[in-house]
């Protein structure tokens, strides 16, 4: 038996005793990825086992995040020293109570050498683009004529669920159309789904279909035991050239047990006897779980000491280096360390009251425009809305190879959901090497939901530039009018959702999304032309909400944000002018960063005192029912027509707000609000 | 010049004056498809101006929705008599005072011919995909020899942006795996998006990924006026079977004036000259606007005429059918009129005490199962998950044509988007013909947000069962528990969200989801065995929160659903036993259902005598806000872990909450709850 044919028995036989030590998991797949495994791990990939986080490492995705213990097993026997026998044996349960193993059921970002958390089928392509996108741009940037500084190549693992998410298949023509070819898709083709045979769900020709995507495509017919036939294919996708790799790789799920070829190889345990036969035919005694032979672990933990090695050659490469070209290698030192420009007079310098009554979608593009001058990490773009988005780019900052691959504008097409999921894999290709920035129709996030998700899970910071938020669309109507989506976005945790009225505001929501580096920003702004609002301020918004106008004998307090507190404001000076009520204005531009604030602080913004405070919002309302004491907002989708007659149709005009409120004070007629209870009014 | 010829440009015209009353709109994209329109409405599609809900009409999406005005002029033209000129005007904001316009800023499926509505991008083609299920289904169920009955054909017409989302992607690879012969795909190839040309965002072979996917593709070269040419691929597209076909059609954007080919007319108005120009060659008065000539409205309206035939043909037809197959044609004209079987008996023999303790999952399995054999309109199936979801069927009730174009189960594959879009297009078909069914973990219905809002937005009956709720995952952790998501989903207008916590509450959510003709609703279950709870009530489900167990001299009311509402009653258990604290249990499976009682009502269960109310649930808590004086719930997301360990973990186990509940008291001290505000506690 070759080495490398004991090696993939090694591999697997450590996956059975994995799998069957809480009677299944997701072993099926795995098994039938072991020679993959070891072509890429043994073979193929450039890595450090002592060092996960070597910048110039190869990068590895499994997008098919189920097949977790593929990944742990090769980490453990390649001598990752975090990853020990006792971490894997933690998969699944048996670690639970002390509340920690690295072994999660799917492979999670926080643990070393793992690029990025996966699972929910698609991501992993998408993030795998995005690292692709990042090597490419640091290489365009600061590869020099003998000295490839950067040269990781991206590695990625799908299975057949993955490639069939709309996620993945926009990562698929945008990684085509940019001509990735540092990016390999390696496709575990095994033919079995969850529920069965692949084709009672798919018949597509899937070579076909990513030629026609702009890929190279290689075929390995046996890809559960031909080792070396894998490694042609991965060592012939290094030659090729002007567009990504997709290797289709026939395998077994659950190959050389009693459900090979079966959906029951999926999940389930394996049986005793093929597991014993497994082991004997490694030379393992089939009595003893979790022993890989000596002979199997030696020949994985040859990586180790070549791991050094290669890290080394390339420490040595970048002495001469920054020898050679000191400036771009102190850029290059600086980047790597995801190291921050110094920002604070940029910001002094933002002087918002030159931007008064300006909409926020264009005061934020100008802004934008003067924070990525200065903020080389910056990087991203739209999604074929950006003359609207209001993100303007110079053509020849363009990532595309027909300019340059060291644009850092990313043309996303109309492709918003793998958008938020590439930027998630730019954020992860080293922290703080790039702060990407997304953008569009604040509605059509709801497009890119599952990847903004990702993001916030993983705390990688991205920013999301949303415009168009409130009914001002154009007419587009209730398809194009964000009525319930803010509701997601400021209930999922590490995002900070900012809505900002106006331009000091909205400086304000940029000091927060350059500085945060703990998850992702959502900054939320708005089409038409704003009031001047005196009080605004860009450190309020670091409170998440402040007082804009005090009044110690203020009758109500009127909460608001972004476009609603200009019809708030003016409903405001109704009441007072006419009625003779006086109102207290507050400006609550972000919940997350309001409720990150001490008591003290948030009571002295929100009295306890029983006093009526009123939200005002032209969003389903119930996510303010936790700070105020009745609301006004919406209770269905808007109306096709426009923004000035959405307002009044729905009452969130000033007419319709102060009325409303009169109404309410007069329902109130005195008694402590709060113990009313919270209404919608 | 031809009558064709004429007729592009009587439309062209009135399209020219519809855009530039408003000073732009989404013109240029409408003027390039013009001969399109032409073929289609003039010579290809069977349909009746008359009577626009003819039950065997062929069905066209717009999918590029902001092309809208494409579709109202040809309504106009052919004469359907709701689309006056008048209505035409109001396109934009001529009749926004009023509230009433027909001419959408984007095609609204209240509106007659308009099929369902679109403007997010991809979602018509996916919406297409399900009418044409329906109509194959339908004949397949319908039609005898010499009788089709049913013979209703899909056009969809696409820009390049719907080629590009995901979930156009997926409900194509769908479409060619179930060889939908019905349906053809008209693409808009004009090569310009919003942003520039096309060639900056994509360079695939569209036409290879089409053939890839299982498609039939054709070519019209000039499709901007050779009504012929796309009339011949139109008419061979009914003749190729097997196979759904793509028309690839080659078209100029704003052909024929000074923004021809450029991104600038895909929004703006159009030059005086050009339309002037384009008017004197129809023969029209260049100083008149809204005005085609007699040539070109007799040559459009001809099809009213034809279209009264061709449903009296039908008619004449469905008559001899009724005559041969009486049993066949009763039953077709219940179900072509929505008829819905009296499921009543059906509950009534539910009998909950025979599924105690009992996960959700499975209860909800079983029920849906009898569900499905009394109720033939009920079709759908789940996105590669149905083992996990309890969905059964049989082999035999699948839909395909290796089974049967009969059956109902439709193996969606891992297309989550997909398959909540394509269920809106069957619910479109024809009102209550189909009750779609869906199915995957409610985490993975992140993925199918935008198709569920479409759904809620036009009034649509979907039931989408979402399993695998709060954190039973099977230590899958926090990619698959979906901490955040009801917080959209509860948001969401016209949707509605139901969380039981037994085999009763269960048998209330179908009752609900069954009897609704007026939009989703989601019914969302757990994996794991529940206690045994006694009270729960299938009615007080449909009040959406009812008092499972009163105390008049209850020191705190407490309130859950789900699973959580298990974990909440053993912990009022240890209060009452351990600490002689007095509990109140609320159940509260449906926010949306208890929206709409009575304040009566709603006071008897949540009161406002200043008591603690406590919510508990293991998602972030502050969608309760409105109903309770604090929470206890989830600020981050979960943990890769058991379930138990995450209730412990998150303190949401009895001990937790029950900790919390003390603590929570003796903060208040007797105090009124209300007075003090909301707190997540």
């Amino acid at each position: 038996m070759s080495d490398n044919e004991h090696a993939v028995l090694t591999l697997r036989n450590l996956i059975f005793d994995i799998c069957n030590q809480n009677g299944g998991g997701h072993g099926g797949s795995a098994i039938g990825m072991a020679a993959i495994g070891v072509a890429l791990w043994k073979h193929i990939m450039r890595y450090n086992p002592s060092n996960p986080d070597w910048f110039d490492r190869d990068r590895f995705v499994l997008s098919n995040g189920h097949c977790a213990m593929f990944l742990y097993v090769l980490n453990y026997l390649t001598g990752y020293e975090a990853w020990t026998m006792n971490e894997l044996k933690g998969y699944g349960s048996a670690k639970e109570n002390g509340y920690t193993t690295l072994a999660h059921g799917l492979p999670e970002i926080e643990c070393p050498d793992v690029e990025v958390t996966t699972g929910p089928l698609g991501q992993g392509i998408a993030n795998a683009v995005g690292l692709a996108i990042a090597s490419k741009n640091l290489a365009a940037r600061y590869n020099r004529p003998g000295y490839d500084i950067v040269s990781s190549r991206i590695y990625c693992m799908t299975g057949d669920g993955c490639l069939m998410e709309g996620v993945a298949l926009e990562a698929i023509a945008l990684a085509g159309h940019l001509k990735l070819d540092n990016l390999v898709l390696i496709y575990d083709n095994n033919g079995v789904t969850c529920d069965g045979p692949l084709s009672w769900i798919s018949s597509e020709d899937i070579n076909g279909k990513m030629r026609a995507s702009g890929w190279h495509v290689l075929d390995v017919l046996d890809g559960c035991h031909n080792v070396g036939a894998i490694c042609s294919a991965l060592n012939h996708a290094k030659s090729l050239t002007g567009k990504p790799t997709f290797i289709n790789i026939r395998t077994v799920i659950g190959v050389g047990t009693n459900t090979a070829g079966t959906a029951k190889a999926h999940h389930g345990a394996f049986d005793a006897e093929s597991v014993a036969r497994s082991k004997i035919a490694a030379g393992q005694d089939p009595s003893l779980t979790h022993s890989p032979s000596k002979r199997g672990l030696d020949f994985f933990r040859e990586r180790k000491e070549q791991g050094e090695v290669l890290e080394k050659e390339w420490q040595d490469l970048l002495l001469r280096y920054t020898m050679e070209y000191p400036e771009k290698a102190s850029d290059f030192a600086f980047r790597s360390r995801g190291g921050k420009p110094d920002l604070r007079s940029l910001f002094q310098s933002l002087d918002s009251k030159q931007l008064l009554g300006m909409p926020t979608r264009e005061s934020n593009g100008l802004i934008l425009q003067k924070i990525w001058e200065a903020y080389p990490s910056l990087c991203g773009g739209g999604a074929d809305l950006v003359n609207s988005n209001k993100f303007l780019y110079s053509d020849n900052d363009v990532f595309h190879p027909s300019v340059s691959y060291r644009g850092r504008y990313i043309r996303y097409g109309r492709r918003e959901h793998a958008m938020a999921a590439i930027s998630n894999g730019l954020a992860a290709f080293h922290p703080g090497t790039f702060l990407p920035v997304t953008a569009t129709f604040l509605m059509f996030y709801i497009y890119a939901v599952p990847g903004v998700r990702m993001g916030a899970l993983s705390h990688l910071p991205v920013i999301h530039v949303a415009t168009h938020d409130s009914f001002a669309q154009g007419q587009n109507g209730p398809t194009h009018q964000p009525v319930e989506l803010d509701s997601l976005y400021r209930a999922m945790p590490n995002l900070t959702y900012i809505r900002p009225c106006d331009a000091e505001e909205v400086v304000g929501a940029w000091m927060w999304a350059t500085a945060s580096t703990d998850g992702p920003t959502m900054i939320s702004v708005a089409r038409d032309p704003v009031d001047h609002v005196s009080g605004t301020s860009r450190s309020g918004v670091l409170k998440g909400a402040y007082v804009l106008e005090g009044d110690t004998n203020a009758d109500v307090t009127l909460v608001s944000c972004g476009s609603s507190l200009h019809h708030t404001i003016r409903a405001a000076q109704q009441l007072r002018g006419e009625y003779f009520i006086h109102c207290r204005i507050v400006s609550c531009p972000s919940f997350d960063l309001f409720d990150q604030q001490s008591e003290e602080y948030r009571q002295s913004v929100f009295p306890m005192d029983g006093k009526p405070i009123i939200s005002v919002e032209e969003y389903v309302a119930t996510t303010w029912a936790r700070y105020v004491t009745a609301s006004i907002g919406m209770k269905s989708y808007g109306y096709s027509a426009s923004n000035a007659s959405n307002y009044e149709r729905f009452r969130l005009d000033p007419q319709g707000i102060s009325s409303r409120v009169k109404q309410y004070l007069a329902f109130l007629d005195a008694r402590d609000a709060r113990q009313l209870g919270w209404r919608s009014i």
